[in-house]
């Protein structure tokens, strides 16, 4: 080990978690810094509160004692924490990796160090490295394939090994333990390893060691990392697991070999790390056959087994998918890991085909369901994010481990306790996905760099072009508040640039000045800023953010005759604290025809009161003569009601919430 | 052991399952002989091939085995089945003894036979009998109360034995091994019983034991055994349960005492027979306020949580009931068994109360949840009962174990298979719940005789009256496709009699004409035969069961803008198999201004085509403006759609359907 201080750290372009072949690259981590706002706000959070938040309950619980028991040889019978709790260990480690890299906070260094010596101390002299399985009194290596999820903590290891490769080098404690910890896996996975289910068939139920040997992969230029994810992504999909009992093989994407399937099934936060680490490993093969496949599925998937929100997962049984158009408010999962997984995915198909789609949907998932989950003070978590709360949430204890998914109320940590971490390692390299570059041509005179904004905040762009030269960008706004984007050329390069903003696909009647100062109407997709950029051009984007009404898809049966609000990319909620005191929340019937207003950060709609039927009939609540509410101009009269910020419900005190709130 | 077939059986009213104290008792099955017709119909697709179909399976799994391997003293790890997968045995036995009980056939006595002796042959010397626990290689007694069913097995195997009480008499081998596991359950968890979790504060995971015991304290008259339930209802609700993983304490209703809870929750089949044995032990020790709580329990949760089919459980993740309101048709989990219980708990509380509303549900549940399980050739069934099926049903394997609740395909067994046993004792015993007797006063001119027929059926009935008299009845009905029911007295007593018949709560415009001929307009609710009853005097009532539109309570948001249509007490369905071939049936919208007309045992309604929106948006399917249908007189033009009775839904080849149909 040399010593970390002083080693030369890599450029700062390089720190970004994906780094595929191809014409575009994303935004290091150190090309752009924000300047407060909305994201800028969360990320100073997830420093100040979330991560230590993190290290207390995972050192409280024995997750990273774990992994000093095995150190000590002193494992048995008894073991903290779930099979997989070692991944979230991995998973903090990368979000301090990432945060390290881009601050270069000496703090964050020795937090991330401990923890890095205590994983590493475990570590097997063969590479293998787990505190579950493989040790005296615990089961054999790789005995359960299906729920023992060891590969998927090794996936973990990688990720977080790779943020390490781009923000201090190769030269790292970590780098070395996930380099041993891949050899292992490719020795015994690989193609000519141990014969059987380990060797030629084995693939983990829970994916996640795809995408991580990918990247790490790339990271380390060592191609049999890919080759092994390659082999695990084609081995699925063949009903090779073992079955869990109850659950069928789709549970874990074992039904239908990656480039056969036509849409996401199953557990959703499995079926989008498969899906992740399928594209690295199509566009590292030049595989279009299962590049295209995972397009297909996501299309599929996202216009019809997708939340508002970007939330995906309609049930808790299997934390899964479930069938087209089958999306109940109340009952959805949307799980926060899922959104997380979603981004990751939307990410690399982005990186890897330009399409602003890709971007739009990232967008809708970080707001709605990535920046829903954290609590104002980094300190509590949603796992599940449903759209409707029916009773208001009041069984989180404050300072104990909750159940997963339940109860409308943000819980510090959880049973299995995925989220947190999850968040905590994106919301540290949110940077990453704001932006992407594609370098000049061969003459760059006819092929100029792209600079391509994908995201919106306020901050400092300093993007390397390239070709050595840069480009430096003020981008000023109040988003998603506001919907005005102002972006200043603070240094522009000798040679021309292209500068291309991303107009999202509700922004109808978005205008874009240029350089020019004239303004024009722009559709969605990517917009380019026209005219010379010159150091103290601008060119201002306007995005209309007033508040409108979004419908259901008349197959969305659990929607059905409900509205929603959105605000440029927010969803907003209806909390039953808003409401005057004498109104019950399942009365409300907003009066569309009356429109829908700006109020704060939300809107205020006009509502009419339905009289909901007396109970008491001892039969099933289904009647003869349907309700409808009183006639226009009928008492009562109708009221206003404000709507929330969907991703800041439930700090108000116990509320019932609706994001489809009935019309009249 | 007497030789069974020389010893004189009880009498014909005592078969029945439940014989509380009161004023109200259950038809015997041999106080009712059916004449066909559906109930008739179904009960002989139960004795003809539900009985060899579910003893085939369960020597092929090796349950029936599993009590071999006890009796031989070869009991290992590996064991088959589930860890309740005795209490099918006992369910199968408890469908044979009712058989027998009815129809004396020989055949069914001898499968009988063969069974009890097998599992006679486990019985511990103690009288402990389970083939999961108690026995070398497996684990120790009652280690696992949360999980393990011992108790709920148990339940089982009483429940059985009374059936064989009540059919046979008290002399018989079953009766005998009931006796003594029953005494060995008091010796271990009564108030003098073992110390810690298995004495005074021991309960079994899931509720069955307690009407089981409750029954058989009944049935041999023995108030140990109702003392004995009662301690378990009471310990209930106080959380001594050890915490199953990701279910709360409500999952086994040990979150809330059960005389403190006003609604059932968490596991719907646990909560139901939970129910029934409260209601035992409320009725025997004249605890009103036990009572009157299941009675609150069963209000709120018919109104608030069940569905138009009378199914219970809204949630697949663990089997149970929702929040209020939470009734999503795609993803109704209603599981048959926990129909079966559901007609258990209304039965007991018809007797104790008299109130109609509890046989209403009654009729609901039976035709629309029991009724449904069954494939026409009684060899495969639904587990779970949704009331809309968006993906044909084409998973289940024809002979193959199958998942226990997906699919739109009706399966010959399951993984766990609760339901095939549960559906055959119900229907073996139906006769049982068709109608109750109140014996006369001490002056039966003052008070006479009673009797009230429930549930209709074409058949010959023949009551004892408690006074040694008799009143025997011909009915003659073709219910529920027509709603003429037409009752003769073919034996009065000489004593007067009363005669009640129900008229259903949706029987809007029934009428009744009683012994002199005049036809009356009757409401809702008990209705006395008027006149005096002699021999050959005819009653008829005609209950109208022309098709009629039904509407969801505006909170039951899942079916929200949609509206259903019942039958008399059937409820309807929308199959795709019935749709003009180029018509989705995602695109059906009713159009009920055009009313709902008679068709065959359905109905047909008028309906129109709503354009669906085109995908390829790339967004989640929610859009700027709402989805709607093409004007009055617009194109394309109406059309008329069919609907067939739910409990005959899917077997037609695979078909999506819907109960709910939305409106124009």
């Amino acid at each position: 080990m040399t010593d970390t201080s002083t080693r030369p750290a890599p450029a700062p372009s390089l720190a970004r978690p994906v780094v595929p072949p191809g014409p575009r690259r994303g935004l290091g981590l150190g090309e752009l810094t924000l300047d407060g706002g909305f994201w800028g706000h969360l990320q100073d959070t997830n420093a100040s509160a979330t991560f230590q938040h993190c290290l207390d309950w995972m050192e409280r619980l024995g997750w990273l004692g774990n992994f000093d028991r095995v150190a000590a040889g002193a494992t048995g019978p008894d073991r903290s924490g779930w099979q997989f709790s070692d991944s979230e260990v991995y998973k903090l480690v990368e979000a301090l990796a990432w945060e390290q890299g881009r601050t270069g906070d000496p703090a964050v260094e020795k937090m991330l160090t401990a923890v890095v010596d205590r994983i590493a101390a475990a570590q097997d002299a063969d590479g293998y490295l787990n505190t579950c399985f493989g040790h005296p009194g615990r089961p054999g290596r790789y005995t359960d394939l299906s729920s023992g999820h060891e590969l998927y903590c090794t996936g973990h290891l990688l990720q977080a090994a790779v943020a390490r490769v781009r923000t201090v080098g190769v030269d790292d404690r970590l780098v070395d333990v996930a380099r041993r910890a891949a050899d292992h896996v490719c020795r015994e996975f690989g193609e000519g390893g141990t014969p059987g289910i380990r060797g030629r068939a084995g693939i983990c139920g829970h994916p996640e060691i795809e995408v991580g040997l990918a990247e790490l992969g790339r990271a380390l230029g060592e191609p049999q990392y890919t080759e092994q994810a390659r082999l695990f992504v084609e081995r699925r999909g063949r009903g090779t697991l073992a079955p869990i009992a109850l659950l069928s093989p789709a549970y874990f994407q074992d039904d239908v070999p990656v480039r056969e399937a036509d849409v996401w099934r199953g557990h959703a936060v499995r079926a989008l790390y498969l899906a992740a680490g399928a594209v690295d490993v199509a566009v590292d093969t030049h595989d279009d056959d299962l590049r295209s496949a995972v397009e297909r599925q996501w299309a599929r998937s996202v216009e019809r087994r997708t939340y508002l929100t970007g939330g995906m997962g309609s049930r808790h049984q299997d934390e899964g998918f479930g069938d087209d158009w089958e999306l109940p408010p109340d009952r959805a999962y949307c799980e926060t890991c899922a959104g997380v997984a979603s981004v990751m995915v939307s990410w690399r198909l982005l990186l890897a085909t330009g399409d602003v789609r890709y971007a739009d949907l990232i967008e809708r998932t970080l707001f709605n369901v990535v920046a829903t989950s954290l609590r104002t003070d980094g300190r509590a978590f949603f796992y599940a994010n449903p759209l409707q709360q029916r009773e208001p949430g009041a069984d989180v204890q404050p300072d104990a481990v909750n159940p997963r998914a339940e109860g409308g109320v943000r819980a510090p940590w959880f049973d299995v306790s995925c989220c947190p971490t999850n968040v905590a390692r994106t919301l540290a390299s949110w940077q990453a996905y704001a932006a992407f570059v594609e370098a000049p041509g061969e003459d760059p005179r006819d092929a100029p760099a792209v600079v391509t904004l994908a995201q919106y905040t306020a901050g400092d762009v300093r993007v390397e072009l390239g070709d050595g030269s840069v480009l430096a960008l003020r981008i000023d706004t109040a988003y998603p508040d506001d919907g005005a984007i102002r972006v200043t050329v603070v240094e522009a390069p000798a040679l021309p640039v292209r500068l291309r903003l991303r107009v999202p696909h509700w922004a109808e009647g978005a205008t874009l000045a240029g350089v020019d100062g004239v303004s024009e109407p722009v559709g969605p997709g990517w917009v380019e800023v026209p005219g010379i950029l010159a150091d103290g051009a601008t060119a201002a984007l306007d995005l209309p953010v007033a508040p409108r009404f979004t419908w259901p898809d008349p197959r969305v049966d659990a929607a059905r005759g409900t509205v929603a609000v959105e605000r440029g990319p927010l969803v907003l909620a209806l909390e039953s604290v808003d409401l005057p005191a004498d109104v019950d929340l399942e009365e409300v019937r907003v009066d569309a025809a009356a429109g829908v207003h700006p109020h704060g950060d939300g809107a205020i709609v006009r509502a009419r009161r339905l009289p909901l039927p007396d109970g008491g009939a001892g039969t099933p609540p289904f009647t003869a003569a349907p309700s409808l509410p009183p006639p226009d101009g009928g008492t009562p009269a109708g009221f206003d009601v404000p709507l929330v910020p969907y991703h800041r419900w439930a700090e108000r005190g116990p509320s019932t919430m609706r994001v489809f709130v009935p019309t009249t």
